[in-house]
């Protein structure tokens, strides 16, 4: 039977704060353009994370966003101005919450919430703060401090040591399913949010819990 | 002033061998949606690759390959039955070499030519003894040895060991910019085969040599 969950860690870009928000201004930008544009620059943002994980040149999340914008405009032969790349870049800075998420981590907050994220502190802190959930949260965990990406377990044990809570007994909650791949083998209880019905990846890899939303979390730890 | 090549080390798939047919086997299969299947297959054998690693659970090459077909498969809605799964599988190995190779690798083949591919051993060696090149090559490198895929630095690392000869004089092969990347901050020499014109990858590396086709490769060398 599995332990109890005592300490809630959430991942932060698609699972608490949408993402929508940058292919809208991409569409401004570059008309016709923005679903194009968001997609290839969120798979290549995530792909160099890994790969630079993979070749030990870690550079940060901030960093690397950028690089994968750059060629993400020059793959789809959009001319893209400094201006415009700014603009671009600031959106995740302000990305809003998905609309359940504030009234879920108000029912769930009598437990410890935290944030584990890719992201920089300074990224992180920009967006909970926009979003008016810093009280939320006890802690916001950037891979920063490491020098490495997720799915990599020391990541995850990260979180774990500094909460001084055992691993069983957190509860991992992810949009990204190789997010949760990496949190499960790692042995938190993970919650996959799979709000847009993804097929989950072959990854030999079950999560603990699935939800259509984070409405649904509270009452499933009940 | 760079180093004299002394020795090759080529990647295989795509790099070697066309995965054209692939497409043309997806598309026999699942009209209408055979660009689609493999490029999702490929794109999604990459990322299983990485996961993997990262997460530390590394399966063969077969293995992933075939996850991230079913995966692929399940995603785009095609009801893909074992004989489909097996045929789309079996023509890993017996993919054709791009028409300039076999010229270019007798043009090569003074030096000591070598494989390293994230393919298992019976992968390349069924795809090498198909397309009438075993002849060619001194040594065929897998991953597979070292449980861990490209482009960890290791990788790159068993080749110059098993070769005995210092990494600044080899030179490194590949189509895929990320490998090329990997390959480079290792410390080989590299020739980043693009034949589609690509745009490279903003990971902070340069190849030495970029190529249109590997009929280029030995008068670079001359």
């Amino acid at each position: 039977m599995a332990s109890q969950v005592r300490a809630l860690v959430f991942d932060a870009y698609g699972t608490l704060f949408d993402p929508f928000a940058v292919r809208t201004r991409a569409e401004e930008l570059f008309p016709g353009n923005g679903t194009a544009l968001s997609q290839l620059w969120r798979a290549k943002q995530l792909e160099y994370s890994w790969l630079r994980t993979l070749m030990g040149r870690y550079e940060n999340f901030w960093k690397i966003t950028e690089d994968a914008l750059v060629f993400s405009c020059h793959t789809l032969k959009l001319s893209c101005n400094e201006h415009q790349r700014k603009q671009l870049m600031q959106v995740y800075l302000t990305l809003p919450a998905f609309p359940e998420v504030k009234s879920a981590l108000e029912k769930l907050s009598p437990m410890p919430l935290s944030i584990l994220s890719n992201g920089t502190l300074e990224m992180l802190t920009a967006v909970v703060a926009a979003s008016g959930m810093a009280h939320f949260f006890q802690h916001i965990f950037s891979v920063d401090s490491l020098r490495i990406y997720k799915p990599r377990p020391e990541v995850y044990q990260h979180a774990a040591t500094s909460l001084g809570i055992p691993k069983e007994s957190i509860g991992f909650v992810s949009s990204n399913y190789w997010d949760i791949a990496g949190a499960t083998m790692f042995g938190f209880q993970t919650y996959w949010l799979n709000r847009n019905s993804s097929i989950p990846d072959e990854l030999g890899v079950t999560p603990s819990v699935v939800l259509g939303n984070l409405a649904e979390l509270p009452r499933t730890l009940a």
